[in-house]
């Protein structure tokens, strides 16, 4: 399994992917899900992928391929052409896998996001689905995920607000809700990648790898623990007036 | 759906459950999902269910009737003769439904939650597959879940701990799961109800039903949320050492 996330604020994009990949209960692997092509001063894309990898691989090297190449992502005029690109790249491969995948039963399912900003435009935020259909984020559900996305949820409901959410705060909430699942779920796993691009600065500084000891990662981890401890402590205690009357 | 959870610690057991149903889109209602069965001074069952409502329905008539007439759940010796009782009872009602349920393709899915105490041993937690066996809550896994399990998991997985998390305390983590569950899922809703069993006491005096105004479920809620956004600002700042350097 894989949990992705990105996060689109008015200050900016936070994006963070794990690591783990397994193919059945035995072969667990690590590998990055978390790319990135950027022309700076012109555009600023980050890409994350969740689904069967060898699909996923393939799409990006075709995007890497184009990129270099001067073609692609690297002339999208907006976001939602690139967007388009990377759907349109989904669909090149799926037509090539998809009849040979499905005689044996497996499902072509690679989901992907891109963050990022395309100079004059505004920064954004998409989910591309298998069938190279994008999702945009708005201003009321600012965030998007793909993979193992329950348990990391309520974390991003309860706290991300477009307008009032600080890319620095993003990037907590990010790191928390990937500890969250990685807390809860095996499949999802270290090391964990961080992406931070503020608004119109258009080139990628703010990168950051966070493998399994990882001091401030782990500082991170246990003040949180101590953190929702402490506020469960602090709740009121629940009152119960009747007494075991049945509510029937 | 559904979201059902039971904790059990060294101090007793508590159980939750929303009561929301849906069959598709349109057919939503609320219903019931926790049931009592109890003889002051000799055993307190508290019994909660996932899955088709029809099917659950007609095991917690069976088991009632039974209760009633002094069999079944009324005269089983301990907490896992009882888990028992109800396995057996699921079985029948599969015996009974899952030919003509499987030849339109539904599944016969129930899942059954069994906490409580039976005189002379100690409080004690199960889950109950849709096959009828049972699983046992364990110290190290001192809480089960079923229906809509992932958005609430990570908050327990954190909190709850068998020899030191107190009843009161268990109650707190068990609302703010359902309540969790609720933010980020539409098809689990109120009314809650809470049942909290302390260890020997043989009767059930705490339970509780939360509406959706419930004065003191919307303290908990509002707390909770400004609890977790005072923690995350409390987290350190993330520190972005490589600037930029690509993680490949």
């Amino acid at each position: 399994m894989t949990y992705c996330l990105g996060i689109v604020t008015r200050q900016g994009v936070v994006m963070a992917s794990d690591s783990r990949t397994n193919a059945g209960y035995d072969q667990v692997n690590i590998t990055r899900k978390m790319f990135t092509f950027v022309k700076d001063g012109d555009r600023v894309f980050i890409v994350l992928t969740s689904g069967s990898l060898s699909c996923s691989q393939s799409i990006i090297t075709l995007l890497q391929a184009d990129f270099d190449a001067g073609r692609g992502l690297a002339t999208a005029g907006t976001m939602y052409d690139a967007a388009r690109v990377i759907g349109e790249k989904i669909r090149h491969v799926a037509d090539v896998d998809r009849p040979a995948l499905e005689r044996d039963d497996y499902k072509f399912n690679v989901h992907f996001l891109l963050g990022g900003q395309v100079r004059g435009g505004p920064p954004d935020l998409y989910l591309i689905y298998p069938q190279g259909n994008p999702l945009r984020a708005t201003e009321d559900s600012p965030f998007l995920q793909i993979g193992e996305v329950k348990y990391g949820r309520p974390i991003l409901d309860r706290g991300i607000v477009f307008e009032k959410t600080s890319l620095d705060e993003a990037a907590r909430y990010a790191i928390i809700s990937v500890d969250s699942t990685m807390r809860s779920n095996v499949t999802v796993g270290p090391p964990i990648d961080l992406a931070v691009y503020g608004r119109d600065e258009l080139t990628l500084q703010r990168r950051r790898r966070f493998g399994p000891r990882d001091p401030d990662m782990l500082e991170i981890h246990q003040r949180w623990e101590q953190s929702l401890r402490k506020a469960v402590a602090e709740l009121p205690s629940i009152a119960f007036g009747n007494n075991g009357e049945p509510a029937r």
